[in-house]
C-alpha cells in the first residue's frame, strides 16, 4: 500500500486526529522537536501564514515557511526586526514604557548587544543560519583567566588563581585521604598509585601532597630574563575558594552554553536579523502592530495597526511569536484554557549597562574580553571580545536578572548609573572616572518585549498547553523550549511550528476530496 | 655630591668594576631582568652594535638599540627575517639540512605558523611591540571544551566530559569524606556545611551527594523545542579521569602560559616580524651568514658572507641571537670558559606539520579552534582559529618535542605524513582522505636553527655564564630566560642585553678622560 493510501485510509476512518496518528507513525510527526523543516516548497503551495512578531523565533519561522512554498507575512511592531536581537549604536534611540528616552552617543564603530551577545558552538541551528546567510563571526572571548572575581569588599582575584588554587586544595585533601587508606573502598578499581600520580599532576602538589600555590594560579614576581624566575601568587585559602561570593566563578563558564568556543557576529548581533529580513525581502512588515486575531475552522484574520491606519488580512495559519503577556491582552478568540495559560505567563526582569571608555582593562590589567564575576548587584562586567587593542570600547557593567534584575530595574536610571560606575570602580580602582554614554536597558521596560525571557517551568501544564496549537494560531519562542534566553531556542521552536504546519497542510491535501 | 662625581669618584678608586657596582647602588643595574630599555637617544650617540641574527630577539635588540640611539647593523643568514617567527604560504620553499625540500602548495589566503603561533594575554613585551608597531591581533582559540581528547584505542570524549566529569569525581569522594568527618581536622576553619555546599555546586553533585553525571559535561540529547528535554552524556569513570593518557588534558589549558585569553596576529605571526623589520628599515641585512668574530679591548669584528663576498665590519658591541651550537661552530677568540658553555647547550628537537582541507572539524564536530589532545605521537591537532564558517583551513596534525619530537624528526617524510594522517583518522575517522597539501617543520633539519629551543636549565652554570658578556659580545635569546620557547623571552633577554649595553656605554663615559 502506498503511503498516500494509507493515510487516506485511516483519515477517512477516523478523521483528522487518526491521520495525524498515521503521520506519527509514518515518521513525519510534528512533535519531533529537533527536526528540519521540510525543503519541499509544494508543501505549502496556495497557503499563507502571518507570522506575528519578527525577532528571531518569526524569522526562522517565515523563512522556512517560504523554503516549504508557503506566502508569509511577518507584521514586527518596531521600526526595525530583531526583537531582543539588538544591537544599538551613536544615534540610536532607546525607548522605555517607565522612563525617559535614552540617546546612544557612542563613538563610530561602537555598538552594544543589547539582547543576546554569544553563540555557543553547539547552538548549530543559529550557527547554521550564519553560515547559510554568509554572516561573519568572530570569537567570543567568554572566559578569560585574568579576568576577576571581584568581593563586596573590594578583594579582587583572577580567575585562574580560583580555577587552580581551587584544584590545588582538593587535590591535596583527597591526597591525604588517599594515604590514609580513607578512600579505598571509594575508588572504584583505582588504586591509590594511580590515584595520588593523578591528584599531584591535577593540583600541582608539592613536597609532602601539599598544594603550596603554583605558577597556574599566576605570578608575583612574572619570569624574566637570567637570573628572574617566576614566583607563584600566593594561594587562596581554602576559605577563599569555598567563600559563597565565588559560586558564580566556580559555575558560569562551565556551564555547557557558556564553554568555548563561543562566537559573535562581526559588528553586532543584529547582523543575523538583518540577513534573515534581506533573506526575506518585502515579507517583514515594520511598524505594525497587531490588534487582534480572530481564528475560525479554514483560517484566521489578523488585524494590525499600521500609522493612522488598521488593516487586516486573513491567512491558513497564524504563528505568534509575541511574548505571551503581550498576547493575552490582544482581543482574539482563543479557546479558554489557551487564553488561561497564555496569562499564566509571567515575563523575568533583566537588565544591561554599557558604557563607552578607553580600554584600561587592556592597557593596565591585561584583560581581553570575558567576564568579571562580581559579588555585586550589577554581576557582571563583560569585557569586548574585538577592536583588541584599540582605543576604545564599550564594556558591559551591569547583567543582572531574576529578582535581582527585576529590583535593579525599578531603581532610577540615575541610580541604576551610580551603581554600575561603583562596580567599574570596585574592581578597576579609580577607572569609573573613564566611563562616558551610558546605555541602559531595563527589559521590563522595553515596549513591545516588556521582559527579557519567560519564567515558565518546562514541565508545566502552561508549558505544555501553549507548546500545542489554539485552532490555526501556533506559537513560538525560545521561552517553548528547553533553551530558553536563547535564539537557539527561538529558532527550533520555530522550526517545530512551521513541521506542524507543514505537517497539517498535508493532512489537509491528503484528506481533502480528490 | 651628584650621581656623576659620585660614579666618577667610584671608578677612579676601583675601575670599571667599581663604576658597575655603583651602578647597581644606584637603581641602574643591567641585571633587572625586565626592566625597559633606554629611550634616550643619547645613550648610544657614535656607537655601533652589530646584531647577529633577525630572529625576535635580534629584531628587538635592534629596535631598541636604535632608540637608545646606537647604530645598529643586523646580519640575518636568510632570506626573511624572523627566525623561527616563521609562516609559509603558498610558493614558499621549505629547505631541510637532512631531507628533501618542500613546496608549499596551500590555496591563497591559507597559512601556517611553523613555529610560535599563540601569545598568552600576560606577555606584555611583545603585545607591547604588536601595539606600538600596529600588528592587528585575533582571538586565538588554545581551549575548546568541544575538542576531543583521544586514546589509542580511538576511543574520544570531549574536553567539557574531562573537566565537568573530574570535577564531579573529585567533589563526590570530597562530600563523603566531609559526611564521615573525615576531614574535619583538614578543613582550616571551613566547617562541614559550607564544604558541602561548595562541593555540590562544584561537582554539580545530585541526590545522596552522587555525582550521577551533568549537561556541563555535555548531552547525549540535545535540548529542544516542546517536550524535548536535554540528557547528559554518560558520565566517564573515575578510572577515566584518572587514567595517565589524560594528563595533557588535565593540565596543557592551565599552564599559565596556555590559558585563554590567547591572541594570533591577523593573517599569520610572522606580521610581528614584518613589522620590526619595516620599523628597522635598512639596518637588517639578509643573506648574511656569519663567519667570525674577533673581539678586543674596544670593540669586536665580525665577518660575514654575502652571496659570493666576504664582508666585515667593526663595531663597539656584538649581539649575538645565534642558536648556542652555531655560534659555537664559529672561529670567534671567546675565553675558555665561554666557549665550553656554549658548546655545551643542546637544542631540544620539535616538530609540526599542517595539512589543508575542508574544515570537517566546523561542520560535523562543531570544534571551532582548540586542541585535541592525542595518546598518540604527534601529541596535538590544533584547529584553525580564524575563518570560522570558511571553507579551507589549515589543520595542525602534530606537534611534538622533547625525546618524542626528536625521534619524530628522524622518521622519512612519508612515515611522518603517515603518522599525522594516522591521528587525525583516530580523531575524525574517515575523515584524513579529505588532508592534502602537507608541509612537515623538522627543527632539527632547519638550516640556521637546528633546533626550537635549547634544553638549558636556568639553575644551571652554562645558563649563568651565557647570560653575563665575554668581552664585548652579549648573548641574547629566549633560551637566556626564565621564558624560554617564547617571544616575550626572546623580547625581555634582548631588554636585558641592550640595557647592558647602554649601562657600560654610560660607565664607559663617565670614567673616559673629561
Amino acid at each position: 500500500m502506498r503511503r498516500r493510501d494509507f493515510v487516506m485510509r485511516a483519515a477517512a476512518a477516523g478523521g483528522y486526529g487518526a491521520a495525524l496518528t498515521m503521520l506519527h507513525a509514518l515518521g513525519l510527526s510534528p512533535d519531533v522537536a529537533r527536526a528540519a523543516p521540510p525543503r519541499d516548497p509544494t508543501v505549502g503551495r496556495g497557503r499563507r501564514v502571518i507570522v506575528l512578531g519578527g525577532g528571531m523565533a518569526g524569522l526562522v519561522s517565515a523563512y522556512e515557511l517560504e523554503k516549504a512554498g508557503f506566502a508569509v507575512t511577518v507584521l514586527e511592531a518596531r521600526g526595525r526586526v530583531g526583537g531582543r536581537n539588538w544591537t544599538v549604536r551613536g544615534g540610536d534611540r532607546i525607548d522605555s514604557l517607565t522612563a525617559a528616552g535614552q540617546d546612544v552617543t557612542f563613538d563610530p564603530g561602537q555598538y552594544f548587544n543589547c539582547g543576546p551577545a554569544r553563540l555557543p558552538s553547539h547552538h548549530h541551528t543559529i550557527l547554521g543560519y550564519c553560515r547559510e546567510l554568509g554572516v561573519p563571526l568572530e570569537v567570543e572571548v567568554n572566559a578569560s583567566r585574568s579576568a576577576y572575581v571581584v568581593r563586596k569588599d573590594g578583594r579582587r582575584v583572577r580567575m585562574r588563581q580560583v580555577v587552580n588554587d581551587t584544584r590545588g586544595h582538593v587535590a591535596e585533601l583527597l591526597a591525604k585521604m588517599t594515604n590514609q587508606g580513607a578512600l579505598d573502598a571509594h575508588l572504584e578499581g583505582v588504586d591509590r598509585t594511580r590515584m595520588l600520580d593523578f591528584l599531584r599532576m591535577y593540583g600541582a602538589l608539592g613536597e609532602g601532597d601539599a598544594y603550596a600555590g603554583s605558577t597556574r594560579a599566576g605570578f608575583s614576581q612574572a619570569p624574566g630574563a637570567a637570573g628572574q624566575g617566576g614566583i607563584a601568587l600566593p594561594k587562596l585559602s581554602l576559605a577563599d575558594v569555598t567563600d559563597p561570593s565565588m559560586r558564580l566563578a566556580h559555575v558560569f563558564e562551565e556551564d555547557v552554553d557558556m564553554q568555548p568556543t563561543m562566537f559573535q557576529p562581526v559588528g553586532g548581533m543584529d547582523q543575523i536579523a538583518k540577513a534573515f529580513a534581506r533573506a526575506l525581502d518585502g515579507r517583514v512588515c515594520n511598524n505594525c502592530i497587531v490588534r487582534a486575531v480572530a481564528c475560525d475552522a479554514t483560517g484566521a484574520t489578523v488585524t494590525w495597526r499600521e500609522g493612522r491606519d488598521t488593516r487586516s488580512q486573513r491567512a491558513d495559519f497564524v504563528i505568534s511569536t509575541l511574548p505571551a503577556p503581550l498576547l493575552a491582552r490582544l482581543p482574539c478568540n482563543f479557546s479558554a484554557p489557551f487564553a488561561q495559560a497564555l496569562r499564566a505567563v509571567v515575563l523575568d526582569g533583566s537588565c544591561k549597562i554599557g558604557w563607552q571608555a578607553p580600554r584600561f582593562w587592556e592597557r593596565e590589567d591585561e584583560i581581553y574580553g570575558g567576564l568579571a564575576y562580581m559579588d555585586h548587584e550589577v554581576r557582571f562586567l563583560w569585557y569586548p571580545s574585538a577592536g583588541l587593542h584599540s582605543e576604545t570600547g564599550v564594556l558591559l557593567a551591569c547583567y543582572n536578572a531574576g529578582p535581582g534584575g527585576v529590583a535593579f530595574g525599578k531603581k532610577s536610571l540615575a541610580a541604576q548609573l551610580a551603581s554600575s560606575r561603583a562596580a567599574v570602580e570596585l574592581a578597576h580602582p579609580g577607572k569609573s572616572r573613564l566611563l562616558s554614554k551610558p546605555v541602559v536597558i531595563v527589559w521590563r521596560d522595553q515596549p513591545f518585549s516588556e521582559g527579557p525571557w519567560a519564567r515558565l517551568p518546562t514541565d508545566s501544564p502552561v508549558y505544555a498547553k501553549l507548546n500545542e496549537p489554539d485552532g490555526r494560531v501556533y506559537l513560538a519562542g525560545d521561552w517553548l523550549t528547553h533553551i530558553s534566553g536563547w535564539q537557539e531556542g527561538a529558532a527550533v521552536s520555530a522550526h517545530r511550528a512551521v513541521n506542524a504546519i507543514a505537517a497539517r497542510t498535508r493532512a489537509d491535501n491528503l484528506t481533502a476530496p480528490v
